[in-house]
């Protein structure tokens, strides 16, 4: 196995060490996915490096689950094995790509000997072309890098993990088990590496950092807007600084909820066009000036295009760049643009934001209906949520609910919105107990539907073998809501085969000491087990699993406009 | 919605009718797939076109399932939807590619007007680009049809279903909301679809077998070698006929079993190299003609590259052509060719077979130990078996030990042998004894690890939905056996959760009269078992479900020689 050229190499290590060392060097302290026999040997190299391996259920659950690590810690890497596993991921790395979460996918390989030959091996396709699931991930990774020679192995590591932060999308690293052990100059470690963003020309910022503020001078009733590309490239302290500084009324889309202090009292709720309950839309849509900090006007983000904001009154805020009305200026990136404009802005002359409008509705509180209504239960959620929990909600009533519940301050809310594959939800929540545990937030709170628990709901039994104590709701309204409001109404299509859910922690192998069980159908079932300390306290170690029961036919009023215009433009003609 | 050019057509009729009928026409009865708001619109049209909807719990396994109702029922089809849905089934389409079974995977896709317009849809990179999904497909399909213009699609129809069937590989059909209700001509459909293979050029095919002939009567000791291709490109009955009246002793490759009546005199048992029984491998090696059909010479199914067969001594036949010692003849399929030997090949002058050697072990039956050892299981599992079972087995210790179990008459063995996919037998089991039960057949048995079937377990839940009654043993053996013989003997990486597996139908939502469970310890547990006939009639309509205790530490014979190729192949320098 040895080189000739390790002799020359002062300290030698091999190049699953020096990649897992980078791995803890940039923050990750798990690793996700599934042992497979081309990384096998790699496995070895884990816990020598620090890092714990997680062994997923299957590899689409343990991509789900290396996302949400990720959006909580930051970055996160998934071990899978070639063709077959990597492939499974797929779809859990296509949602990474789309959202900007930043994982690093490790596929281990056959022997680049095998490769050479064209070997007819298991997990191929039985045509020698080795090339074939690289170049399915090429399309979904902002880098590919094969460690084929053991003399770039370092540098293309150092790449890949660069870009992946950077660019806070995922790369594909290939890792033949013949090059697992060859030996790379560990020195090179001792040079950490440079995660900085590229500094904007100084002349260009100062240049738009002037054209904003004259406009923003202009202003009488601003709003700021944040989305996900606020949280996703990593501007959330300049924004915070902006919004705190600046008093201006600020709200979320939905796939920025839980980007700003939602206890401020300039908050004023969650923007999607139409999905927006009325105060919202109507502060939002007479602003004289909309400041949009990493917008994503996708569908499902904007309640089915239906924003009313004209871009002559828009200043967008992007990674890649800043727009002014329609004057644009590429490579600009809006960390150093709002730092700026936040030192110079001076005193603003605005009108004060409306109170954000997130109680629970009257009728719903005197409504004598036992029924836990999604009306009702997500502003209500809200006043139980705790700062710095983590909140996962799926694809489906959740992921709308949720825009109806006012975060204390520092939740993170994690969702997909615009990738929005059902099952995500659950996997994610593995991912993102861990890294919360690791980080020491106490609670990890999930929200999923009965339709999209079953995709995944085997990761239940990866948090007991990992210890972790996530909060799991599954709302219990007999299949496909989301869908039914789309089309077939009442067609078995949308129906699920029905579970006993609570019994699942048991069947999976939960110790008695391990989980608490739950089953919730009235408001009072909810008003109680909100207020059981055991179930509600960040210290209880257990993981606690409830059977949240709502209506089949019941969906916020965010999901219902978007659902109408999903299925107006489904049934579009061509 | 109505096209101009609908009153120039006789019989009207929407895409997605045209589509399902086709379907229907080729002998589908039971679709797979699941819901997803682009795909909703289509799945109306099943019912009316006589095709029943599976509602599985996930793609993947609803490919899994596809693929196994296509190795029992000949073609199947899977209805996903744009992105996520798709991307999770690429695992199990890639595994349908490469052991050619034929699937037809028909994706719901956004309109034609939004794929146009590039519209931020969810379900999307983001980015505009309809078609980076399709691309990836386009690797793992003999066509690709996107449905986007009415005038053309009842031919990339027809076409994709033809190229699915004679190739025996996926297809993919994306089909656009908007395209389901476009009007086409139906009396297209009064005209059944060709599948029949092309025929042989009549003077070449003549003179491959003379060819064949001069090399058959000169052979003293020839033996055939059945694999993978003469089922999957339906070459069974053509092999059958030359076995029988030949009398030439044959023997399977692993991915070929089933392949051959297991009754017949002149079978011999399993070759697969190193990994065959002495008595096996002694007789293959020592013949001086190999007649092989359908081979498939992949690592997994040569015991790792250990055929000691020379070319000099071997007769190939393909579906793409015949192969004598070194001489080439492409483009004569085999069936004919192997007809015609058939037909003319006279009298031979061959030893005879010796017998299979699948006994039990005598140390084994003289062993008091009461463990169920995998050298004891396997040979005895043959013993229980009728004609026509359906035998699914999972990579991992299953699909190594099923090579010592002499099945009955006419048995269908389903493995995945090249693709190596575990968790792939409890999705395929669904869908075979799907098919099994449309076409009569009584029992549908599956054995899969511990390790494997929590990556797919839901889809018992889907059994039970259907009402399905498949004999399914979970081998309980703490973990991924298979990668501990290939390494990490006892590292925790190669453990899983322990799972109370038999509780599983019951928290799938189980009634009490639709299931039954067991769990076997020892060797006298599996005899009354066996001799239980609730369990092991073909009329008991319950699933039958069973924990099978085994040795952690214990593999077959075959399992442990192909495991130590493949390690040591994985550590060969470059």
């Amino acid at each position: 196995m040895a080189d000739l050229r390790t002799q020359e190499i002062k300290n030698p290590i091999d190049v699953a060490e020096y990649l897992f060392k980078r791995l803890h060097e940039v923050g990750i302290r798990s690793v996700h996915g599934l042992p497979g026999d081309y990384n096998l040997v790699a496995l070895d190299y884990l816990k020598p490096a620090g890092l714990h391996w997680v062994g997923n259920c299957n590899e689409l659950n343990a991509g789900y689950a290396a996302d949400g690590y990720a959006r909580v810690n930051g970055v996160s890497a998934i071990i899978t094995t070639f063709g077959v596993g990597e492939l499974s991921a797929v779809n859990a790395i296509a949602g990474a790509y789309s959202e900007f979460v930043p994982v690093i996918h490790i596929v281990g390989y056959p022997t680049t000997a095998a490769q050479k030959n064209g070997l007819l091996l298991h997990h191929t396709l039985g045509n020698g072309d080795f090339n074939v699931f690289s170049k399915m991930s090429t399309q979904i990774s902002c880098a590919v890098s094969m460690l084929n020679n053991q003399h770039e192995a370092a540098t293309l590591i150092d790449n890949a993990i660069r870009e992946c932060i950077l660019q806070s999308r995922p790369v594909y690293i290939a890792l033949p088990t013949d090059m697992v052990q060859k030996k790379i100059d560990g020195d090179r470690l001792n040079t950490p590496l440079d995660l900085a963003y590229p500094p904007n020309d100084p002349e260009k910022e100062d240049y738009v950092v002037d054209v904003i503020l004259k406009y923003l001078h202009a202003a009488r009733n601003p709003v700021i807007l944040v989305d996900a590309c606020a949280i996703r490239h990593r501007a959330l302290d300049e924004t915070h600084e902006f919004v705190e500084k600046s008093g201006i009324p600020v709200f979320v889309a939905p796939m920025g909820k839980g980007a700003v202090n939602e206890t401020l009292p300039n908050y004023g709720g969650v923007y999607a066009g139409d999905g927006s309950n009325k105060g919202v839309r109507e502060r939002v849509e007479s602003a004289d000036l909309v400041i949009s900090i990493g917008a994503i006007k996708s569908d499902f983000n904007t309640a089915g295009f239906t924003y009313r904001v004209s871009q002559l009154n828009t200043i967008d805020f992007h990674s890649y760049g800043i727009k002014v009305r329609y004057s644009e200026y590429p490579g600009v990136r809006m960390n150093g643009v709002l730092k700026k404009v936040t030192e110079k802005m001076g005193k603003l002359n605005i009108e004060n934001g409306p109170k954000p409008n997130n109680e629970i509705p009257q009728e719903e509180i005197k409504s004598p209906e036992p029924t836990i209504t999604q009306a009702w239960f997500w502003p209500r959620l809200g006043q139980w949520l705790q700062p710095k929990d983590v909140v996962i909600t799926e694809t489906g009533t959740a992921n709308f609910g949720i825009w109806e519940t006012r975060f204390p301050d520092d939740v993170t809310a994690i969702s997909q919105v615009l990738w929005g594959s059902i099952g995500y939800a659950t996997g994610s929540c593995q991912g993102a107990a861990l890294a919360a545990k690791e980080k020491g937030i106490k609670r990890t709170i999930l929200f999923t539907g009965d339709g999209s628990f079953q995709l995944t709901a085997q990761e239940v039994s990866t948090m007991l073998r990992n210890k972790l104590n996530p909060i799991i709701f599954v709302i219990c309204n007999n299949g496909y809501t989301i869908e039914r409001f789309i089309h077939g109404w009442e067609d078995s299509y949308n129906d699920v085969q029905e579970w006993k859910y609570k019994d699942l922690p048991a069947t999976f192998g939960a110790t008695k000491d391990q989980y608490l069980t739950y089953r919730v159908e009235t408001k009072k079932d909810v008003e109680e087990l909100f207020l059981d300390k055991e179930f509600s306290s960040g210290d209880t170690q257990k993981l606690r699993f409830v059977e949240l029961v709502m209506p089949w036919d019941d969906a916020p009023t965010a999901l219902k406009s978007t659902a109408e215009a999903a299925a107006k433009r489904n049934a579009e003609a061509s």
